[in-house]
Formats: structure tokens, sequence, C-alpha cells
């Protein structure tokens, strides 16, 4: 062949599986979030939009991937746990983590006129994405509670700070002045006592995030009522599946992923989703 | 910290720092394209407009990472040369990949509207990304011969094929035996006396590709005219881009990112622009 | 310094970290055994004295590396576990596996002559090693299962084999012709009708190959009375330990590595020895 | 198989192969030892019998590894330089290191005798080993002159400290003291202005560390007169080598290891050794 005596370079592309038998959480993060929601202007110090926004992009990757077993999102970081057992891509870290950076991109871009129907896009956001394994369940328990605690010390911080700005009226530089070395119960006060806020009466989304995961579909139900988690409609991503994937899925209990807003630390969610770490 | 005794599940990170003093070539190819590409109807055996997009987001990515100073697409993939003393993201192979990789997916999907207005995007489409290191010169120089060499195989192939089935009224089935175990000469000859095409005259991209360099902008001219490649008027990122990054680039000569549809096997490409290899 | 304009060059010692919370086996082979076991006349298909000097040099290992709960050994192989909490240099992971090769080797050659008095060493003997992760308890379960397995195979054959050719009088091409194909039951058959074998009856040692543990010394015991697993007379390389580290070993009851030769494929093993999985 | 379900264990292994085209420089390090040359009485500040022992060692390891094609050693720390084209192992990490630092730490308990005739080893030393890779020639260049700046600097400071202690009568710590931010020609004073001794003028090999290179033979010379390097007699390890080895060497013009004590920073060195850095 003409290419053969280039072909050589092939052979600098090293193997690089994750160790089998191991979770996977996959992790996002936005790029620069910080100047592209303001470009964008999101409302402080959540836009509800956005986070529907990420939570569908997140759904349309859960859709195309059964290894990805549950999500947990916030902000603008999205977390995906494959289960143990997954030999997507035969454990190939770079495409992994590359792929599933690049659709959960694509979505976000693709998705966002539904979310931001008002306000075009400026220019193409990005994210970066990174592969963490955990060899046992005890481990992925605590990664969630993790990320679940962070977002409540975000939001309430977040909440309290926005609260000082908008409605007490401080600069930002006053509003951090203000919250420095404060702690949990000290902001609740303060939203409580000068802006009447009880911060436990606040939307679950912002306060717990977002948790996918999927749930089985009744032979009987319509598909597209997915009560718990009311979102926008769209159509799945499967619709437009090669037959032959569709076939394959049809031997299994149908599924469809769901949006959650609930509380991860704690064993119930764990205990009705046995499922989720056990292979 | 409320979080702490989760923090733990942080020592599961690993360090991927990819090797110093090192080219990475980073390419990426289109996830199951195939499909893609006839759900959107491309032409082929070449879609114009599918190129330039292609050219179009890599300019985008060239545009936002000074590292990168060469790059070059056919078909659904793309190939990007870091420079050997690249610290971009402290050379972490998976921020890296995954960024590159997001950032591309998103010009891609942000840009397709401008390049397909009749033609809506009907579900995202995602790439897979890779590095591949290479300690010198000579093995980029066969690197990026492997990949033009294997541009005009493609195409000669397909280019044949496709006459042979639109023209020639063969099935697909038909035009594979056709070409089974023909060498370059027959195809070139089939494409000539059945279909009167000299293939050598065809567009340059198609034979040759697209290969995206840096050029010096001259201080007086005007910024939008880059001449040599004619592209479709668009806004570069840079122009959003914060004034901290904007003052930055004052300081070097100003370069903008162009496309040429040239040979890179031989040296004449390389021996006028010696800055690609050298450090 | 003077040495700085070179020091640079360690930017290129990248970092190694192995998985925490991962069980660590660590395996070594001889290298090119079969040479140097015919250049100093072991004695087939069992060199009683080269197992044993094996085995020492494993208690020297584990007596060093407090971190190894468990090793097992046949022919010229030895695996060691390390358990999951293990922080041994780091967990780095080129740091372990040349460091206890190293030392296996070392203990090997040091006491060479014990075991072969009259049998000098002829040139040095290497081993290579090697560390596989393994993320629960009972990959290790069946990791060790897999290697006794394997010691039982291998025995019965070599020892039909080589009751073929030294009772039997066939040459060693001849008895590799005689066990073509032959299952396990026909290789007992015929040990025991042809040379009044039972296979069944041999030594322990040649069967089940060698597990060394540690076992807590009762306080009044003496010290080198081991009675289950008669070894020759030694000094315990902790003999020239320095003070420090006795000291610290004080505070823990202390232990003693045995050798066992013992079925560890069969839970008995396992569930009189929970520490050995447990952290 | 019987022992077919357990083998899913060997999955777990995963391939470490080192990026090809690229110099491996292979060090490894005494583990220990200054409690090891305190318990063998080592002389100070350099023990020359010990430095030999090193040396043989490193020898042994050079003459079963062509591609071994230089080393360099100071104290107890030796490195070895891989050549780029190497493919020993399919250039598997854990193999290499594992291997080359078993060969060493045998070769050296082998010889250990040799070297310290009225000095019983009182239990076996051991080092650990690691693998830098470097891109280009010029990196290999530095890296060695890092090793020999390093043996320049630590064996001045040693030989100064020592006189102190030894002729000086000053303990240790008070010699810590008297040379505590002094500079290099501060100590080349003390030595000469106290002790008469002119640094210069002292053994290269401890000033120098020790250089391993192949030197072609000659056909007509008498094997064993390495005139330049007089070394101990010994035998060689190819003396035992197969028959099949010893032919292939046959082929190419015959070499022997030498061992230097010489400037291996400046250019004339390499120049007049060009085969060490090109392939």
């Amino acid at each position: 062949m003409a290419g053969s005596k280039y072909t050589y370079v092939r052979n600098f592309e090293l193997p690089d599986p994750l160790l089998p038998g191991t979770f996977m959480v996959f992790r996002l993060d936005g790029h620069s979030f910080h100047r592209f929601s303001d470009e964008h202007g999101f409302t402080k110090p959540n836009d509800i939009r956005a986070l529907e926004l990420m939570d569908h992009a997140a759904k349309d990757v859960m859709e195309q991937y059964s290894d990805i077993v549950l999500a947990f999102g916030e902000s603008d970081e999205f977390s995906f746990l494959l289960r143990k057992s997954a030999t997507l891509y035969n454990r190939r870290q770079s495409k992994i983590v590359s792929t599933l950076t690049s659709l959960f991109t694509s979505s976000y871009v693709f998705r966002w006129a539904t979310y931001f129907p008002d306000c075009p896009l400026k220019y193409p956001p990005s994210f970066d994405g990174r592969i963490i394994l955990y060899p046992s369940a005890r481990e992925i328990r605590d990664y969630f509670s993790w990320r679940q605690t962070d977002t409540h010390i975000n939001n309430l911080y977040n909440t309290t700070f926005w609260a000082l700005v908008q409605q007490g009226g401080e600069s930002t530089t006053q509003a951090h002045a203000t919250l420095k070395g404060t702690v949990s119960k000290e902001k609740h006060e303060i939203l409580f006592s000068r802006f009447q806020v009880n911060y436990n009466a606040l939307d679950a989304r912002v306060r717990k995030g977002s948790t996918l995961v999927r749930e089985e579909i009744p032979e009987q139900s319509i598909p597209n009522d997915n009560g718990e988690t009311p979102t926008r409609p769209d159509e799945p991503l499967e619709s437009v599946a090669p037959s032959s994937i569709r076939m394959r899925k049809r031997t299994k209990p149908r599924t469809k992923v769901v949006v959650l807003h609930c509380d991860i630390i704690k064993d119930d969610f764990w205990d009705s989703r046995l499922e989720i770490l056990s292979d």
C-alpha cells in the first residue's frame, strides 16, 4: 500500500485501558463558565434554564450509553457513574473521556435554543472531563455525598451572597466581606432575618442538585408521561437510533431516564435502587 | 468543613501528565459519521459544506489554543500538532483531550446552520479524540504524510466508487466489486475513460485535505482579508476574548489561521514554515 | 548550585501512583530458570532445596514489608498480596516493583549456599516482577485459586513426565507424546499402575505449593520453634534491623511468618484468617 | 482446563509499554545504603572495593543487555542508557525495570566476596529502579552532566567532611557546621591549606565516577587484556551463555565493556563515541 512507509507512526498509539471490575466516575465541568454565564446573562444565584439544559444534555448522554447507571449535576458540572462491569470501548480511557465529553457538549449546544429561545449563543462553550476509578461501593456512596454536600455549601453561600447584593444593596465586595468566616447556621439566619427567606423552602433543584436514574416504564404507560420530573417536551435521542439498537433494547424491560432532586447522601435513595451499585 | 469526611475520594484522582519535550498530536474522529452523513444528506463522495464546517471548527480550536501550530483534516477527522514545549494544562492528558474534543464539537454544532442553512441538525453529533506523543520532527513529518496519503487513497477510491454508482448506474455492491483489487492507476483510468474525469484536476480541497497554519498579519492589512483561503465571513472567537487575553497577544506579531489545500508530504511546505517544528 | 542548569531533566520523571483502596498482587518469576536449573543440577521434577530457597527469600521479603499479608509460591514464581490500604512508597509502581524484586533476588543469592552447600552458584540469577491491581476480595480469592490450580496441573504433568523418563525409560520426546491429550485422571492412572505412585500421597509441598502467612507469637513461646513448618535454622533479617524498627513492632502483637502447604482454594483457609482480606 | 474459571484474573494485567523512539534511562539506587555501608565497614569518604563492586555489577548488566549503550555510576547509584530503538521486552516498563534491577542486585551479591573477601555479607542488600524517558539527545547529554556534576559536588563535600573528621579531629557535627554555606572554592582551600590535599590530584574514579562503554575488540587482541581499565580478573557472564547466543554475537564486531573515569560533560567524550546517541 502506498501509505505503508508512514504507517509505523501508528506504533506510537499506546493502549490506555482502565482497570476492569472497577466503578468509573466520569465528571465534566464547564470551561470558563463564569465568563460564559456573564456573557449570556444567567440569572443569579441560579438560572433554572441553564440547569435544565445541563440536565437535558446529561439525559442525552445517559440515554445513549447504557453503562451509565446514575448521574448527578449541579451548576456547570455533572458526574456520571458507569457500572463496574462496563466494557464500553474496551474501557479505553481517552476514547471514553473524549466521547462522553463530546456528546454532552454537543447536546448542550444543540438544545441551547430550547432553553434560551431569546438569547442566541454567542460563542461555542466547552467542557473538560476526567475519569476517576473507584474500587468499591463505599467510595461511590462517598463520592456522590461529596458532590451533594458541595452543592449544598455552594448554593447556600451563593443564595445568601446574591440576596445581600440584589436585595440588601451591598456591593459584591461588601457581600464577600459580610459572609467571610460565617458558618452555615449564620447564613441561614441572614437569609431569614434580613430577607425573610427560609432556605429549606427553596426549590429542591437548587438545594439538592439533579440526580438522573433509570426507571422501568410499565408496559401500559404513556411513554412521555414522566410525572415525577416534568421537563420540557423533547424527542429522545433514541428515536433516531438505528433499528438494530432498538431491537436489542426490546429484550430488556424498557426504561427511561428521570431527573430527581432528592437527597442522595442518606441510605434511602440507594436502598430503593440496589441495582445502581450491584452488577 | 461539612464535606470533609467525604473529600478523601479526591485521592483517587491520579495524575496523568504527558512526557515533556515531546510533540503531541491530538486527533479527533467523527463518531458514527456514516450514519450522521446519511441522516443529513451529505453529497457523495464529498460534501463541501461539511468539509468547510470541519475546517471552521478546527480554526476555532486553533485560534483559542496558541500551542497548536498546525492542523490537518479530511473527511470527518482532524489532527492538531502541539509544539514540543507546550505546557497547556500542565500537559494533563485527560484535560487536554477532553477540552479540545469539546471545543471542536461545540464549534461544529454552533456553526452548523451557517454551512447547512436549509438542513437543521437532527441530533447532536459527537467526536472522539486521542493524543499521540512523538519524540522527534521526523515522526511528525511522517505522521502528516500518513494522513495525507490516506486522504489521497480514500478520496480516489470514493470518487471512482461514486462515479460508478451515480453516473455508471452500478449498485453499490457492483461498484465495490468493480474496484476490488484495483491499483491507483486503474482507478485513474476508470475515471478518465468512462467518466471523462481527470482526477488530478479535481478541487485540491478533496485531493489534499485541509491544512491550517498560522500566518502573520502585516500591520497595514485589513484583518478579514485572508486572500489565499476565502472562507465564509465569520466572527473569530477572539472577538469575545476577555481583554486580558487580547492584551497578551498584542506583544507578539499578530497572526491569523489560514486554511490551505496543498501538499504537506514534500519538503517545500515545511521548509517555508520552519517555525512549525522548531521550538 | 553548580548543577542547576541540568536539573530540569528531573521534570521527565513522571508520577506512577497505583490506584488507592485496591489490592496489589506482586508476582515475580525466574528469568530463564529452565537453563538456570539445568546448569545447577536441580533434581526433577522438583528440587526441594530450590523450593525451600524460594520460600526463604519470600519470607525475607514478607518480614521486611509489613504491608504484605500473604504469599504463595510454586516452582520459580512467587505472588505476594499487599493489603488494600497499603501506602508503601506512596504506592509508586516502579519503586514497589523494583524494590521487592530486588530484595527477593538478593535474598535468593545471599542464601543460596545454605540450601546448595555443595553446588556453588555459577552466575547471578534474575527475576522479573509485576504488580496487578484487584478491586475486591473475590478476585483475590480467584487469583490465588488460579495459581494453586496451576501448581496442581503443572506438578501432576511434571511428576508423570519424569516418572516416564526416569523410571519408564522413555526419552523426553516419547514422554511428551505419551502424555499428549491425557486428562488428569489418566495421569493419575499412569503414575499408579506403571510406577506404583499414589499422587495424592506425595509431599504436600509439591502438590499445594507454599503459602506464607503471619501468625501471632504467643508471649511465652520459644521464638525459633515454628513447628508446623520445619525449615533450616536461619537468622531472620530482623536481627539486623535498626532498633527504631524493632521498637515499633513491639506495640503490635508479635508475629512471625510461617510456611504452609495447604489448600487455599476452599473457604477454610480464608475463613480462619479473615484479617488477610479485611482492612 | 481445570483452571479456566479462574483465569479471568489475567484480564487485570494491563499493558505498560513505553513510548517508542525515545531514549530510556534506567537508574537504580541502593536502598538504605547508609546503614548498609555502616554495617559492612565501608571506608570513608569512598570505599574503592564497594565502587568496584558496583562497576562490576553494572558491567554484568551491560554485557547481558545489548540495548544498553552507556552506564554511569557513583556512590550507590547507577544510570543506564538504552538506545532509542530498543525493543527489549517490547518496551514493557515493569518487565524492564524489574529485570534490570534484579540482575544488578544479583550480581552485586554474587560478586560481593570477590571484593570483600574478609567481610561476609550480613544481610541481603536491595536497590530500587526507575525508568525515565527522554525524547532527544540533548536531554541525554544533560542527564549525564547532571549526574556527573552531582558526583563532583557530593565527593568534594564528603572528602572535605571526612578530612575534617578523620584528620582534623572534628566531630561529625562540627564538620557539618564548618562546611555549612561554603562554596566549592572554599572546600578546595580547606583541603589544601589544612590537609595538604590537592583535590584535583585525587583518583579520577572518585572525582568523575565510573562510565561504562562498549569498545570493539581488535581481532588479534588477547580477550582478557583490557588495559585501560584494570579490573580484577573475572569470568564474564557470557562464558556461560548458551551457544545460540554466542553464535549470534559472532556476526557483529566483538565488543567488550570498559570502565572509564573521565569527563562526560564536555563534548570530547561524545564526539569520539557518536554511536551512543545515534541509532
